[in-house]
């Protein structure tokens, strides 16, 4: 007997809806399940549909996820109906459900569906505007086939290259993860196609900086360094008012963030000031007894995990709501806090408008998916993040009517590769343009492209069709790279035994795809290479030899367009390496914002401390840009002022192009330390050959503050240098 | 017109000389001068005397440092005598002198001194004693050249095996680098052949943490493992008084040590109880403008250093004197902290008989340096230190009547790399016992012993002879490495360009050692490696191909003796490694006691966290041991308890052979996470061929508790796994 409830997100009706729910029904709400295969569970749409009816579940992950079996975006539309109806129908209060995806760069997990590149491709573009348009289309694809909350973007800061989810993270720079994660939040959470969907901003609040780049090992790191570095992108992220926060799977300072009273209540909800829902990432409540060993038994990781301040455990099942209600019987948990908890689950439901209608017509759905004008924003996104590491003698761009062409690499003709992981695993063939197609697609009708793979990730493959083909052509394109993984560097069954590549030591291409770039070009063939990968590998070989090298990171469905449309001049590429290429793993860290120390020795003793092969912000174009007169609209500031700054470029080659910009500051003196240089702000000018123009920036207040270890800001009189390209400016705080 | 004092060390009586003082010759007690060339400045004895006299300077390192230009024992005693006399004849109170030295490993710049092996060795012989004897015997040989502070030992934990200051550490496991570094100090402090000198505990709080192993950058730690980890060495060396404490050149969480109230006054002072002198790192004040950029000038870090805690300025000149006094002057600084540090420096030179009797009978030098017993002691320390990592079908011991052997290698034949930095950089020919002189005093009158250097650090000598001379030779014993070498990695004169092996991110052997061992190994002769390095190098391919590797750190003016006999059998090998010998310098960090944290997409997609070369303790013998019967004194005690265990140990094979045994806890729950293990207690039994014993070491109460970030310690209720070899037991704290 389902009696439907009508309500809005004002508090007293969620609070009375709630209070006419039973404790087991309460706790059914702070927990979710999954549809899918992992570990030792395999669950059903119908098991799925009698755990919220037996169990009282209010979330389930059905689809568009890792570990799910459906892919199809109609066949996806008719689960999300068909779960809830049964919410709505056979549960006593008819409580619609929360559908969470993954679907971190587009509603990849659905087959067809607008994949963008990933985030560290997004963030070389310097452009938040692509984000915030992705955040759109892909709330708009995720609500077309039912899904309403989406676990991402990251906010994470990629402080070692080595680590498996780089590619999600929006580089090294505070700033960049910051301002391009609120702008993802901003487009998931008010696109205007559709009904939004609730955003998340993970993995709060630290974890790209584990120890080794090792996936969700301890972030070991000082409270200076978590506050001024790390914390930093969650609070512009928190700006934008996500509805969920997901906490990080790593300890800090002792405290995994899962159990952390530290981090998600009294940083989180009293500092920061967040209202919406803390939900827990996959395992991570079941990882305080089984790995942390924090508590004891599940039991009291459900009880430290809600204490702490986590209002859903995301895969907790009937399993963990019984341990809620038992806590709570047994006065180990207060029904307050499980209140709490509820109220902001069903405010969140009221606010996706899920009471209103839960619904989707699947009949419209795969119109929506994979749309032309979706696609058309992916390719915009990938061509403006493809990133020139390299050009020598301008051997780029080619000539669309070159006579021939060899295309080779195991990333040249692979869309899963392309892709990247958190997508299907086996994308249609139609549903994207792989770099082969595109170089196809745009190479006139008279030029001979040959295709040689070449290599596998890890396997020469006929190396003597290569080189007669190499020596046979004009130029050659050899795409190498990273394939399809996630975390750390999974899974087996696709990427092959653990400790093969790509693993978390080895930064540099395996030897097969370096013998394959070594055999193209010794034979004097001209040779670009094209570097699809999650990270930004050591290429130093590369580097030295190969003359034009473009970092393509995981370019999405529309990615072989976009390389193709750089690679034959039709688009002018103006990526700027949002992370610091390494020379080689063994000089890590390798970050452009190091702190200052001495070098007891002496300077000439001690090599740099940064000193990668490619710097942060490295990128080069066809066209060539000069920068002058860098100006502060005042020499001298208040303690609470910002500095408003202005610097004129000039396009003084023969095409138009982009050119990003990226403004850095150092603090002459700080009563703490603090890095080398701070990247306070950026922007991005389109000019014609010839054209000048002068472009403004802030640099808000809040960029000149130190950071003490209790986090508090203070903005310090003295003397600061603002830099841009080569110009340098100064001002005083008084 | 001199005018001699009388005084103890009464506190009264310290005031009273101190109240006679003008403000310039109190600052001049603040700070320091050196002997030397060192940058832009060159200071002869006349200079320093001229400093003494006219600066009221109160401390001279005036030789037994690495800038120094006297290494003659009688000279350096005649030095320190007339830098006395000076000080007593021409000063107005005829205050005695600190002539501090940098002895950490014997009184090494001074030739013909007894050269213990740096501390990693020492920590290998799991045998504090050893350290306790070298302290003893630094300070004879010490105060025989009138020399009477030492800047040593270091406490520091070494956290990244790339670190150019590893050696000098006792290891990974910061109980090894407390219990040695405390008995350093005990040595030091309490040497009863001489007047004890005035140890120092260093680099508080921590400076072997740095990010990537760069020297002197950022220890950029989480409070939990800065008290847990970082810090408890410190504890344990404050037990045994020592005289002085300096602070690390390091920023940490912001701070700059030497600039540090928090570490140098809140945690030292007020929390540790440390009442003796905080003397600064050489450049460690000016460091403070000049490169973390806290303060804005000379004059800033004079007055943020003194404000902070620091007493004296080792080498701040007149000029830091000066700073000192215009900031009283000016109101910036108060004299009753200009007086408490003069009245520590004071207290301390009548602590150490300077103002009974300063002199040295500078006859009598000679005899005391290198002393027979002093040397003893360096070879028994030396031998026990020795790590055999592997003996394939026992290679090793070698019969001392084998027809030929082949010994090469860059450190065969070379006291300066067996030396180690810290020490004399050109050591006199009959100075020590190189590897090659032990293995032909070692071998029977029969036996031919081919040498060939076969390489220098970074170049490949004349090949073909090696090879010709291995395929001779029955045996090779190929002694590699790296060279004399401190900080990171200088001087260049010394060692080669900037950037030249050995570098920070290159912990492999270089190419031109490689294909020594290579070429050497081609030929079939049985091969033994040798490793004499500052680091545990990444020696891969050598454990893959050579049967037999020893490793000796660098094991001192003994070394070449310690080394032939473990190589013949005289000795049987002992050592046991104390830190952790990582496959490569990109798969750091790896060390026995990282944090537990999940795999989130399974063990099975997951490498090992910890998977080196050779673990922590690693080490092999030529009889075999086995352990039984781990138990501990009771199942269950109370919070505040500690725990006996005893072990049984027998010598199961057919020579008499010492074994280190190390004691591993396990929390099995914690309010905060652990490292997986911890190193909570070692010891070592000498065993006949078949004799059996039982041992046994304290658990103390304090390895029980957790550390939470603010450092208190609580023991927590639950069970404790002990581990020894591969016996374990289980208690229970109430």
């Amino acid at each position: 007997m389902t009696e439907r409830i009508e309500c809005d997100s004002n508090a007293e009706t969620v609070a009375a809806l709630r209070s006419e729910l039973t404790l087991s029904e309460k706790v059914g709400q702070l927990v979710g399940t999954f549809v899918g295969s992992m570990g030792d569970r395999d669950i059903s749409v119908a098991d799925a549909k009698s755990e919220v009816v037996e169990d009282n579940v209010g979330t389930v992950a059905a689809f568009g996820i890792g570990v799910s079996r459906y892919h199809d975006a109609e066949r996806v539309a008719e689960i999300a109906n068909e779960l809830q109806r049964t919410a709505l129908e056979e549960t006593s209060h008819g409580i619609p459900l929360l559908l969470p995806v993954d679907a971190v760069h587009g509603h990849a997990y659905i087959h067809d569906a607008t994949v963008f590149p990933h985030g560290l491709g997004v963030a070389a573009t310097r452009h938040p505007a692509y984000a915030r348009t992705a955040g759109e289309i892909t709330a708009t694809e995720m609500r077309a086939t039912g899904a309403n909350v989406n676990y991402g973007p990251t906010s994470d800061v990629a402080r070692d290259q080595r680590w498996g989810r780089t590619f999600e993270t929006y580089g090294e720079s505070p700033l960049l993860c910051g301002r391009f994660s609120a702008a993802a939040i901003s487009g998931l959470e008010s696109t205007t196609d559709s009904p939004r969907v609730a955003a998340t901003a993970k993995h709060f609040p630290a974890y790209g900086d584990s120890a080794g780049g090792e996936d969700a090992a301890v972030v070991d790191r000082s409270s200076t360094t978590m506050y001024s570095q790390l914390l930093a992108p969650f609070e512009d992220a928190l700006e934008e008012d996500p509805s969920i926060v997901m906490p990080c799977y790593n300890s800090i300072d002792g405290e995994p963030a899962h159990g952390s009273r530290r981090y998600l209540t009294e940083l989180l909800r009293e500092r920061l000031g967040f209202d919406g829902v803390v939900v827990s990432d996959w395992g991570g409540v079941d990882h305080l007894h089984e790995d942390h060993r924090v508590t004891a038994s599940q039991r009291g990781s459900a009880k430290r995990a809600v204490q702490a301040g986590l209002d859903q455990v995301s895969v907790g099942h009937g399993e963990y709501a019984a341990h809620l209600e038992s806590l709570v019987e047994a006065g180990e948990l207060s029904e307050e806090r499980i209140d709490e908890a509820v109220d902001r689950i069903l405010a969140l439901k009221v606010d996706l408008g899920l009471f209103d209608d839960p619904f989707v017509d699947h009949e419209r759905t795969s119109e929506i998916i994979g749309r032309d004008d979706h696609r058309e924003a992916a390719y915009e996104t990938a061509k403006d993040s493809q990133t020139l590491l390299k050009n020598e003698d301008d051997l780029l761009p080619l000539s669309p009517s070159l006579e021939s062409i060899l295309v080779a690499g195991p990333n040249a003709d692979s869309l899963r590769h392309q892709y990247g992981g958190w997508s299907v695993k086996h994308p249609e063939a139609d549903s994207g343009t792989t770099v082969l197609e595109g170089v196809r697609d745009r190479v006139s009708e008279s030029t001979t492209v040959r295709y040689e793979q070449g290599a596998t990730m890890t396997e020469s493959v006929d190396p003597d069709a290569v080189k007669s083909a190499a020596a046979d052509s004009d130029v050659a394109v050899v795409v190498c790279g990273e394939n399809w993984y996630f975390h750390e560097f999974g899974p087996n069954q696709l990427v092959g035994e653990t400790g093969e590549f790509p693993t978390r030591s080895q930064l540099e291409l395996p030897p097969a795809q370096r013998e394959l770039l070594e055999t193209v070009h010794a034979t004097g063939t001209p040779t670009v290479l094209v570097t699809i990968t999650g990270r930004p590998l050591a290429i130093s070989w590369a580097d030295e030899h190969i003359p034009a090298i473009l970092q393509s990171y995981y370019p999405g469905s529309e990615g072989g367009r976009a390389v193709a449309d750089v690679l034959f001049g039709k688009h002018n590429p103006a990526g700027r390496l949002p992370i610091s290429v390494p020379r080689s793993a063994e000089q890590l860290p390798s970050r452009f914002n190091y702190y200052a120390h001495p070098t007891p020795i002496g300077d000439d003793e001690h090599p740099d401390t940064y000193d990668p092969l490619y710097e942060f912000g490295h990128g080069e174009s066809y066209t060539t840009f000069e920068c002058s007169t860098l100006e502060v609209d005042a020499d001298e500031i208040g303690p609470a002022e910002s500095v408003r700054a202005t610097i004129t470029v000039e396009n003084t080659g023969d095409r138009a192009g982009a050119r990003a910009l990226d403004f850095f500051l150092r603090d002459e003196v700080s009563s703490i330390v603090r890095p080398v240089r701070e990247h306070v702000a950026f922007t991005r000018v389109s000019l014609e050959p010839g054209e000048s123009t002068t472009v403004s920036v802030t640099i808000p207040n809040a960029a000149l503050a130190v950071t003490d270890s209790r986090g508090r800001r203070t903005v310090e009189s003295g003397a600061f240098e603002l830099t841009c390209e080569d110009c340098s400016t100064t001002f005083e705080v008084r």
